[in-house]
């Protein structure tokens, strides 16, 4: 593995305090992000686009996105831009999301009228929401809305996004369900040619022929490889319109023999195919 | 068929002059909604779950609901909430999506700073507003953010909305890609016993067992009994981290005796199974 040297600059969607920037400090200090034995300086985009744009233009040296979330499912716009630009992803980690209600030291909980947060945030606490009858108003950030907050308004974000902006943490774990993990991906230009080590996942995109049966025949080919699938999703093709992509997780390396023939094989089958990555699987 | 009689309730989240309101009169009036020979009395609910309830209640004859774009995927809220009630589905309908900016008389293209839509409107003319420069606000509602506009403000709406709420229309078609569709449900209570004739097309839900390759076990039966999928999609299960609920779209009725020998055999391998309706394809 080569080091990536001192420092990296990471591109994260939001401010700090957030989810994401706690991930990349995590996926660095403990997680399988240690390899790089680098020290990460977290840039912030508004727009997940800017991210991936600054990336295209080698501003930064990395990205870091939220890419599914285990109550909400996929966030779609992060998969799609990953499938657009010729990016690969490094490293796979999954972070303990604990949603907590904050607001400005002087607002007590029945003061509460109005709550601010990421859509996403918002959906997850959203039984919370109900039965508390707040008013509940979407914004582009979790943590970012805490800049905006007044009296009588409330925020959802971390324990950590209290710290940084002096906020009183009103409740905690407010999501409708205890173990909620969100997984991020790691990822690089294509043409960065960062070596990592110990790969044994990897992520796909295809799409498929018109006739029947052209998916199943797609994935009796993992199958006849004996290369067990951790997921497929689909998401539309938008120029033609309920026609889909696949993504799929494998469990192995795309340099092992066996993936290698697999893809060929697969090639015969599917109409185009891209390897959005090969890394080592973040622990749950 | 059993006619539903002179006029039927109808729930839908959004306003008057949502797309959810234009797509249910275009449904009875011209496409497979016609066989129920009714009148369509649209209901405005904030939310969907509210719908949902007020459906489970017997406050509505029945709910519509937009369960996938052409651009940006599935309506994962409404896909979720369809799985989770005893209900089932009736009809489905596709609607031409046209967004349009739209503000008040008074106020031209070049005064407009702020954009607000539903995040759904917002992302299918992304580019358009990326290259306009306007300062973008989420909202619940396409059409019900007409009631809130502001001289200096636009939103992202139908043509339907600006007659209604008197609104200018300043650009018409500015969503990112022309060929913009959004497929509905129709559905009703499961013991609400509509009589409905045509049904050729079947959506169903499944979990499968934790063993590698159980889910392609499960879509081999399709195959082995000719039945085409259109569609597969899976959203997690909230309890189960990175587990999921996988959504086929199936064409053939759930009564035909391939599809009940099919489901029979599915049902061994499955670990459950749900029949979301059977219904008559809507018209692309």
């Amino acid at each position: 593995m080569q080091p990536l040297g001192e420092t990296v600059t990471v591109g994260i969607q939001g401010a700090n305090g957030s989810y994401s920037e706690m991930a990349v400090f995590e996926f660095f200090a403990t997680g399988q992000g240690q390899q790089f034995k680098a020290i990460p300086s977290v840039i912030n985009f508004d727009h997940s686009e800017q991210v991936c744009e600054a990336l295209s233009n080698r501003q930064i040296d990395l990205a870091f996105f939220p890419i599914e979330n285990s109550i909400i499912g996929n966030i779609d716009l992060n998969v799609d831009l990953l499938n657009q630009y010729p990016f690969t992803i490094l490293g796979e980690h999954y972070l303990k999301i604990e949603h907590c209600l904050l607001a400005l030291p002087s607002t007590n909980l029945k003061d509460i009228k109005t709550v601010y947060s990421h859509p996403a945030a918002l959906e997850q606490c959203r039984d919370y929401l109900v039965k508390s009858n707040f008013q509940v108003v979407p914004s582009f950030d979790t943590a970012g809305s805490a800049k905006i907050i007044k009296p009588g308004e409330a925020i959802i974000a971390s324990h950590r996004t209290a710290e940084i902006y002096n906020l009183h943490v009103v409740a905690t774990n407010i999501q409708k369900v205890r173990n909620n993990f969100t997984r991020f991906f790691l990822f690089s230009h294509l043409e960065h040619n960062f070596l990592i080590t110990n790969e044994n996942k990897t992520s796909l995109a295809f799409t498929i022929g018109d006739g029947p049966g052209s998916l199943l025949r797609c994935l009796e080919k993992f199958a006849q490889y004996e290369i067990n699938l951790t997921k497929l999703e689909s998401r539309p093709i938008p120029d033609n319109p309920f026609m889909y992509t696949f993504f799929v997780d494998l469990e192995d390396s795309v340099k092992s023999e066996k993936m290698q023939e697999c893809l060929k094989d697969l090639a015969l089958e599917a109409q185009t195919i891209k390897i959005l990555g090969s890394y080592p699987a973040g622990q749950k």
